[in-house]
């Protein structure tokens, strides 16, 4: 925050007036005049009820309407401040037209910010502008000059020492002359304003109904490339688990693929009470490992570590070297008990229990999940509950956690996710929590606004160019950009979507390219690189899911796409129109199987075009409608369409570019546009 | 409101959890379970922050987004009190689809009535649905009825006496059943459920975080035709003020015409100093009468009588005369005065001051009024001016005046309206406030926002058949309609549209027509109905206008269209769908120059359809579409269209229907449609 921009706020900013009025006043007599109309704040969700999200660095612009009644000259500005802190900070806002006015702040830190919006009456200011409406038609103005004399000399009383010194020399070249012309000229000057608007009183002082609150979060909460795989299937040695040592000698090759994030599924022991066999079968074998989303045996529960995998330490060092390889450690935070969870005895008041006093098992009638015990968010000791949920994540975050991808988040309390999350973030703000909440649209947007920084979407089951169209525009155009930040998974453990079934490789290389240009966040999960497609038929699961078996992987099997997986990756690092969340517009495409889109960063300097053949099967043929205007390009101007997929360069004019798309060569193009000017390095290509 | 409808709320209502939560809740930990969503209600304005409006009689409902985590079954209601009771009354909502909730509350009184809304878990309902699903596939039950068992009793622990006793027979039948099949039957019975969810715990209560509010206004806040006149200028003697006593005579000719209000400009002693002569010159003679608009002189100011009407004793009679005649009266309340207004004298620290000490007359530079001092509502003494303009209504109030029509609104402080209007309307609720703020549409709708039960529009502007439709919209269709209520004038003393100026008669005709049928409150400013539309040339003021000069009508001239008037006004009388507002829906005339809209009642039992020949010298002629799904009338129907204007009956079948509009015999057509019944009184037409 510069000085120039931000000043500390005056006096007034600590009077009573600072505390924002009920919103739903009673008839009492106002206790002060604060008479100017400040509404239609933006952002703001829910009348204030939830906060906004953006990332640290941000510029963060706050508009209003802010009018009253007459012709005064209004002032306005923004008051922020962080979580830390008591005192408001100040930055002017600016009339920008019909009576909006708009003004911002940097998000510094990684940290809350509250902001609300002061407004005042400048009497200093509309005094000036009757003058000077009155110079033109009115011959004496020895009145109007005193009472702008009166306004300079009370501002004169409330400066400070340097600034007074000032005011009293204009007051002095004031008395001295004796022109009214002159006198004129002298009042108006911008010197004697600026000084004057600092120090006058601040007339009709208005502080908006309410404090809103904007999260700057990280970077990585808004970009960043996952990676998701079973710790247990990354050894060589055929059944048995893998572990975190073996893990280890994995990261070089995620690395080489370009991916910020690796996300574990559950690391803890696992359950042998009703265990599940292979391919989600009822009866498991005496060497089935069991899906980690059944936690906790005579081990350890939610704070331990299977010990197939290695001990604490282990994971430490783990984490570590994915460090050193440019990579974060997501863990998954499942609320699952297995029926040797140590919670069981230790707390059998947690769970739900049958009128004999055992405990219930997870159901969803007719289907009965007996490996499970759900946790009861509403017993009577529901405090004791919480803070242990609490404990657990800030026991991983004291490990150096910083990414929980939270399990089935829509079958607990939204509640109990806005106090958690606030808690956790209240001792660790840089830590972030990804939902995993596949439910109706309502809910996922409650999580959202309750605090998860990101979340799962619809994505893997959207495939028409219009309802891939739709649900983007509702994302990133409609008030959800403002809270709900998508994370793109192609597949999951639990979803092989019919589209990977059916299209094969030319598939796995499309939906990549949507996911990782359409939103700044997406995922894998492992087995996408190798075109992995074998379902259970007539469903979306793995046939034999890592879920239930160790499972020992050829990671250069033919017909893998790890070497695009690192193409996409390079060219997301490298254009940061690819980094941002609503920067993305559609553009027309003659084709219903060719889905076109841009992105561009705010000043212009990388734009990037993405054309997609959405048909796995069959070549397709699209006359593109280059976005000149939005690039910035004049009609006759030439210009680069550079493929970055596939480093073809063409020079183009005009906004008419025809494509055409093959799936079994190149399903996409991904163009970065540049202007053709003298300055430009790729100067040679244009000779 | 029905018993059966709405219940007196239980215990719960009155614990601590009633309270809404804060807007922005800290991290600290939740005091209760209060774990539902709601959300997303409609209606709230600004996040509660100013009430809605609605009328006397109106069922207000109330919809919402409520949802848990999880499959428990929610119950909701509504909770509301008018502004007398502290205590709530609860009224069911019911599940729309899609986690949408409605409920309603009828308005009985003339008041506000704070609502918000409460939701819980319902713990039989939810075990009900889980035995009715696993009674399909599982055989033994015991433990699920157990449970059931439990929850019955908990109920009949709480119950009242009587229905403790029922819920005991039911508790007694269960413990002598001994088939499984039976007792489930038993459990599962409505009654059963009727009388648990009464008694039952609510878990997981949660109430919605605001307090929101509905102004209950009486049906004229919605509906009504006013008259506005000059009190003076109603008399048969040239040259002095006509008297309220001849005024009293004017009524049976007003009455005839058909109009629910009559609107008096201010009826105040008028100002001496600088008063305006004819044509708003700034030299008055001897004998001129000046604007009322310039209040105040040694005969008093805002709360005595103009000499030249008569006394408070004459007006009070009148207002009784006008009441007689179906009548009431708004008065004027203009906050200005003139340079003799007892004020200056005893109040000079309301005014400005120019640093000599001198009151300053009002100007917009480089306009000056100087027959008018404004008054200061920041002065220091600003709360004993604001509580003097209190005692003002008030007086009047007292004296039976129930309307105000508030002059230049926008030039006072919004706070100043929103504390005083919700005052008086505190002692008196039936006073009803039109705010004529002729400005930018943000204050527009603030002041509606802040308490102003009706406005003036820019209707008079508003000529094109586009620009019709589009402002109707936004006026009908958009958020405006839960606060703003259009009063539309055809003229007032300040506006003579160019329309009338040059369309003459038919002009006049056509434009009644669209005030009177496309808002439910409509007005003329006398003369209207004689057609009167002399200008002061490139303006839209009337030349000769009786704001400064004292004026003699004949009633009676040529070309008048009073008889047109009292048929528009017994037309609105007696189709309900005309006092309704929101109702307004357009439909499709092909042709630019007719505009066709329609309106019904709820119940399709009323359906009017207007068509109008926006062009006042040309007819026109338009194939009409009748809304036919929109009426209830099936494609193959005979109906009948029934010209209201005319009298003229037609038999027609289909959507088509075509029509032509001279503007110098008829610009309009006033349809009600009737469906072709055996029931139909009309019978006898369709032989």
């Amino acid at each position: 925050m510069s000085l120039k921009h931000s000043e500390s706020v005056t006096h007034e900013a600590k009077s009573s007036t600072l505390d924002p009025r009920p919103s739903n006043r009673l008839a009492s007599f106002p206790e002060s005049l604060a008479t100017i109309v400040i509404e239609r704040v933006l952002p703001e969700l829910d009348g204030g009820r939830y906060p906004v999200k953006r990332e640290v660095g941000d510029r963060f612009e706050v508009t209003a309407d802010i009018f009253k009644e007459g012709h005064d000259i209004l002032m306005a500005a923004l008051r922020y401040r962080s979580s830390g802190e008591s005192d408001w900070h100040e930055t002017p806002m600016r009339h920008v037209e019909n009576d909006r006015w708009a003004g911002w702040f940097d998000l510094a830190d990684n940290t809350r910010y509250d902001y609300t919006i002061v407004s005042w009456v400048s009497a200093f200011e509309s005094w000036r502008q009757e003058l000077s409406k009155k110079r033109e038609t009115q011959t004496d103005l020895q009145s109007e000059l005193s009472e702008g004399y009166a306004l300079v000399k009370a501002a004169a009383q409330r400066a400070g020492s340097a600034d007074r010194t000032h005011l009293h020399e204009h007051l002095l070249r004031w008395e001295a002359s004796d022109s009214q012309h002159t006198l004129i000229r002298l009042a108006l000057t911008d010197t004697l304003a600026d000084l004057v608007r600092r120090y006058e009183e601040r007339v009709a002082l208005t502080v908006y109904d309410r404090h809103l609150t904007v999260i700057a979060d990280r970077i990585r909460a808004r970009y960043g490339a996952w990676y998701e795989m079973f710790p247990r299937s990354q050894g060589a040695v055929p059944g048995r688990s893998a572990t975190f040592n073996e893990c280890e000698r994995r990261l070089p090759a995620i690395q080489a693929m370009g991916f910020d994030v690796l996300y574990l599924p559950p690391i803890h022991p696992i359950g042998r009470t009703n265990r599940k066999g292979p391919n989600n079968s009822l009866q498991a074998g005496p060497e089935d490992p069991g899906s980690p989303y059944a936690i906790g045996n005579e081990h350890g529960g939610h704070d331990a570590i299977e010990p197939g995998l290695g001990t604490l330490a282990d994971f430490d060092r783990f984490g570590r070297a994915a460090h050193d390889h440019g990579m974060e450690i997501a863990l998954d935070f499942a609320i699952n008990c297995s029926p040797d969870h140590p919670y069981v005895t230790q707390h059998p008041d947690w769970f739900y229990h049958r009128p004999d006093g055992t405990i219930k098992y997870a159901e969803n009638p007719p289907k009965k999940y007996q490996d499970i015990y759900p946790l009861d968010f509403y017993c009577r000791d529901w405090r004791g509950l919480w803070q242990e949920m609490k404990r657990v994540l800030l026991f991983w975050a004291d490990r150096g956690v910083r990414i929980f991808r939270v399990d089935n988040p829509h079958t607990k309390p939204v509640a109990f996710w806005e106090w958690v999350i606030r808690e956790v973030q209240a001792h660790n703000p840089d830590v972030l929590f990804l939902s995993e909440a596949f439910t109706r649209p309502k809910m996922m947007r409650a999580l959202a606004k309750a605090g998860f920084t990101q979340s799962y979407t619809y994505f893997t089951w959207r495939n028409s160019k219009q309802e891939l169209t739709d649900y983007l525009v509702e994302l990133t155009q409609s008030e959800m950009k403002e809270y709900f930040r998508a994370n793109f998974f192609t597949n999951t453990p639990d979803i092989l979507p019919e589209i990977l079934q059916q299209g094969g490789r030319p598939a796995f290389k499309f939906r990549l390219v949507l996911a990782a240009t359409l939103s700044p966040s997406y995922g894998i999960y492992s087995g996408y690189e190798l075109c992995e497609s074998r379902a259970i038929p007539g469903t979306e699961d793995y046939l034999h899911s890592e879920k239930y078996e160790h499972k020992v992987w050829d990671w250069d099997r033919p017909g893998a796409i790890t070497d695009y997986v690192a193409t996409l990756n390079r060219i997301r690092r490298e254009n940061p129109a690819l980094h941002e969340y609503e920067n993305l517009r559609f553009y027309s495409a003659e084709n219903e199987q060719i889905i076109f889109y841009g992105k561009m960063t705010f000043d212009q300097r990388n734009a990037v075009l993405v054309a997609v053949n959405l048909n796995p099967f069959q070549a397709q043929t699209a006359r593109l409608t280059i976005p000149l205007a939005d690039l910035g390009i004049a009609p006759d101007e030439t210009y680069q369409m550079h493929n970055l997929l596939t480093d073809h360069r063409d020079l183009v004019i005009g906004e008419t570019y025809s494509i055409r798309l093959d799936p079994h060569t190149e399903p996409a193009g991904i163009f970065a546009i540049r202007r053709w000017t003298r300055r430009e390095q790729d100067f040679d290509y244009f000779l």
